[in-house]
């Protein structure tokens, strides 16, 4: 695998007035500080973070999907990045807080 | 898991006459005839497919990842696209002619 993590942070951005839309919060920070601190701890050759279009997770956005675990992270702010790098991207360890709920998600796409 | 395969396609563009890029390519007409294959086999709610920004895999570009497996195609072309989906999102076969080379990939980058 070309990468031992790749996380795509969604950086999609809709007119305003319309849909939710995760990229219109804070989408490209997100990326710039993904890749600071995997880029601190001397992992950015095998481990990507980069932006990516809708993942239709907009509801509990801004969002992260790390793969190849396939684990959407909801509602990602700033401060939350530095816990997922030291904590899921360097030691494999799930943070649970921020796990999307899916069940809600399929809840609120289908009011 | 949210999708049982997240597809990404590389539509990142940069200045003319800079670095090759995937996207000046046909990186947005890949996204929409993927999501028109998946769509034709009525797997689009568990499948999806989608743009992302550069995935440093230019020099053998346009990319296209498959997670979760992670497996990397290179120089894909429109024609290209019924195959992927029919092999491998459809039926969990490889289409072993168009994975990406690392290796060769790695000798370009360090030129």
């Amino acid at each position: 695998m070309k990468y031992t993590k790749h996380i795509f942070v969604c950086t999609n951005q809709r007119a305003l007035g319309t849909r939710i839309c995760c990229g219109e919060q804070h989408g490209l920070a997100l990326v710039a500080e993904f890749k600071k601190q995997i880029k601190d701890l001397g992992l950015n050759t095998e481990i990507r973070a980069q932006r990516a279009g809708c993942m239709e997770t907009c509801e509990l956005g801004p969002s992260v999907v790390v793969y190849p675990e396939g684990v959407f992270y909801g509602k990602v702010q700033l401060a939350d990045v530095k816990e997922i790098v030291h904590e899921h991207i360097a030691n494999d360890r799930i943070v649970e807080r921020l796990v999307m709920d899916l069940q809600k998600l399929k809840e609120l796409q289908s009011k």
